[in-house]
């Protein structure tokens, strides 16, 4: 019978015992094969840390010949002695009593032992979680999601499966997705020759959504706080290393809670995630920190420990004229903040994160509760150090009247595709407010990775769709 | 100052010091308003339990003339004592000092105290989670999916968000919707007037998921232990209580593991699922069992402490056919077992939950394990009593050579498609399985509703798209 498999991260902090012997077995794929005058050394990961196992084959060891002409990326389980490594840099290594080669790798195999640009790895999408780089990103965006829902969870929020599929398509947060099952090039046609859109297969046209929050807010109007992690849709043609076409969002709303509610949440969320990747992924952070973004685990150390600060986006402007910082973009109130005026708030002006309050409202979207100066809305913008913005969230507005005025005023708006929306202000109104964040946005900064599509498993953008 | 809020779901817990005053405020939507001679009785509820906080208002308080005539559904910010309740069914009463009538319902409220009918509510998806069916059903619906989350986080499984978009169609696992910016009925063509796909978005044809497995299986074979759980998609026309054209998938995928630890992840899983709703949600469950369907935690408790049956296809096949039943569909070997087979398993020859593995290779999926008897795959399903299969899963092929005589004799599996996923057996290939569940099939067990529109929250079917 096979003993038991140990999973190599247990097995690089197993305790060794005092009369020097624990056996064990592990699987996971070569890393490295070199074959030295007396032995062969293996590096072994299964994924399971970061960190791989040295396993020293010796030549006694069944199928010596085979192991030495190993290639890297092969499959193998491994069985053997582990002990204390005489070698530096590691603690233990495997002296390994069998080796059983389970799948070689066909020596074209992409992933070999020299480092790889990141362009290339992306066509690799399918293999790069083996690198030490991608492990990495994924074992941080895992943990992070994870901790996500170990946040709100504790916290009395409910996870709300808000619909992908959609009718809206007016909500003007961007471009949309069309979602059919009319053939593209000849659908059905009515009376007048228009495409038959009653034929399609919600019989009506139907989009991909852009955000949950409208659906999310009628849930928190009757569980009072909910939040929603899913994927969200951008048909915009922007090919920049931070827009992809699909990526992931994380929308909380709370009932009875205001715009300083809001940040207050805000704030606990971003500590608690960049505590997540602190504490629970600290061997990957720490290569990210010597290999991607020197600097990092200090940057996200004192976000962590940092009190956020809140201006209003008035007291912002005229921090930034005042500054006599000369911007690309001018800074003028009512006009919207630049990524370049937003690190310069929280990198240079106030030196922490910073909460920007209170924004023109001709600038922000139409839910977003009307102050009483006549001029701004309840928003918040989260500015962080290194990247700008991190997170988006408002006070909603939940006076009927106002919202109908709202409506009245702007031609993009229709009472008739937003009444349901609106019963939730006829019915029971009551203060509520809720914020966004993109996780790959977040993924970015936990890791210093500087391309959206090196956090995502397999990322969608213009043109780009493989896999 | 305003005292803090006080969530019902702790006031209804609170310990009523032994000087006997507990002062404090709560925050809600009355589910009824009833004025007595003396009082006026308030039932308020904000979602953050099934049970809702009888709240006394005596004449004394401002306003009290308003108060009487609130409305279902109203929301109230209420401050008072919690004081032990004279009344039958009840422990703790709020004696209100102060009633803020926050957001009033206008009379049309939809939901008024009478008993609505489901597809009634259906209509009304943007207030229905204010009753106490859909309340209940979307607190077990996010206390299963936050812990889907813990066990696999628990497990050391890794969370893989894998593509909603994707461009490959013939996984044959069902009908695919289109995902697309060319205008419908006027798209740009080629020089031969066919639909010009290179000018769409991704520059070819792309659809919405199915399932991902084969995205999983990539990383399972680098991270070894993975899972997804996330949005999937039919476009099939069929008007079923059971099928949804939305709804979310969890997939979990292990490599070095067989078919045998797939049965038992996945045993393991359902029964930490179901100890979920029976500890977590007692009192939301309580309702389902008295409400809805009578003999649910009696059926939940038996699954969740049953040693689950394992038996081949094979044998389930002869079991049927001695079993002397006479079924509408006849039972054959090759065929596919239908859902009265699988209810009659599991529900009377074996009498609790059976997996039934070793499927004829002709009725499952290209990438189950060909088992070495020749006709055979190493696919598993789980069968439980009431409603049959829960869970598919199998071992996958990892053997390229057999992969590839697969592709060779199947016409509608082309090597050019699957290229990147036949790379994964080409270098380092592994054993490993997996398994899927609609994770709307798991909520609708655990709660005993029997249309799966009614545990999702905006439901997408045919003809069906709205809010």
């Amino acid at each position: 019978m096979q003993s038991p498999r140990t999973k190599i991260a247990q097995a690089l902090q197993a305790e060794i015992p005092a009369d020097g012997a624990l056996n064990l077995r592990v699987k996971g794929w070569a890393r490295t094969v070199r074959s030295g005058k007396k032995v062969t050394f293996i590096s072994l990961n299964d994924g399971s840390s970061f960190g791989s196992l040295q396993v020293v084959v010796p030549p006694e060891v069944d199928d010596y010949e085979a192991i030495t002409h190993l290639t890297t990326g092969s499959a193998l389980s491994v069985e053997g002695e582990l002990i204390e490594s005489p070698a530096k840099g590691q603690r233990v290594e495997l002296k390994a009593t069998k080796v059983e080669i389970v799948g070689k790798a066909d020596p074209s195999y992409p992933l070999q032992k020299k480092r790889h640009g990141f362009e290339f790895l992306r066509e690799q999408a399918h293999l790069r979680v083996r690198t030490n780089t991608f492990g990495a990103v994924f074992r941080v965006r895992s943990a992070l999601a994870q901790s996500v829902h170990r946040f709100f969870g504790e916290r009395g929020f409910y996870y709300i499966h808000t619909p992908i599929i959609t009718a809206s398509d007016t909500e003007g947060a961007g471009e949309m997705f069309r979602v059919t099952t009319l053939p593209v090039g000849d659908p059905p046609r009515d009376d007048e020759g228009a495409v038959d859109d009653k034929q399609d297969f919600f019989a009506k046209p139907t989009f991909l959504t852009v955000s949950g929050q409208l659906n999310g807010e009628t849930f928190a109007l009757g569980l009072s706080d909910i939040y929603t992690f899913g994927p969200t849709f951008r048909a915009e043609n922007s090919n920049t290393s931070r827009h992809a076409s699909e990526f992931w969002m994380i929308e909380p709303e709370m009932a009875w809670h205001d715009l300083d509610d809001d940040c207050q949440l805000a704030e606990d969320f971003v500590k608690a995630m960049l505590k997540t990747a602190l504490e629970d992924c600290a061997e990957d952070l720490a290569f990210f920190d010597k290999r991607i973004d020197k600097g990092l685990i200090e940057r996200l150390t004192k976000v962590a420990e940092a009190d956020f600060a809140r201006i209003t986006y008035t007291e912002a402007v005229e921090l930034l004229e005042k500054s006599g910082k000369s911007f690309e973009f001018p800074v003028e109130w009512g006009k919207n903040l630049q990524a370049e005026h937003e690190r310069y708030i929280t990198e240079e002006i106030l030196g922490r994160p910073t909460f920007v309050v209170d924004y023109p409202k001709e600038i922000k979207a139409f839910y977003m509760r009307r102050n009483d100066d006549g001029k701004t809305v309840a928003a918040m913008d989260l500015l962080v150090p290194k990247i700008g913005e991190l997170i988006g969230g408002s006070q909603r507005e939940e006076r009927l009247d106002v919202l109908e005025s709202i409506f009245a005023s702007d031609p993009h708006l229709s009472v008739e595709d937003y009444d349901w929306y609106l019963d939730t202000r006829r019915f029971g109104t009551a203060p509520h407010a809720g914020f966004g964040l993109g996780f790959e946005r977040l993924v970015m900064y936990a890791t210093g990775m500087e391309n959206i599509r090196d956090v995502i498993p397999f990322p969608r953008t213009p043109r780009t769709c493989e896999f």
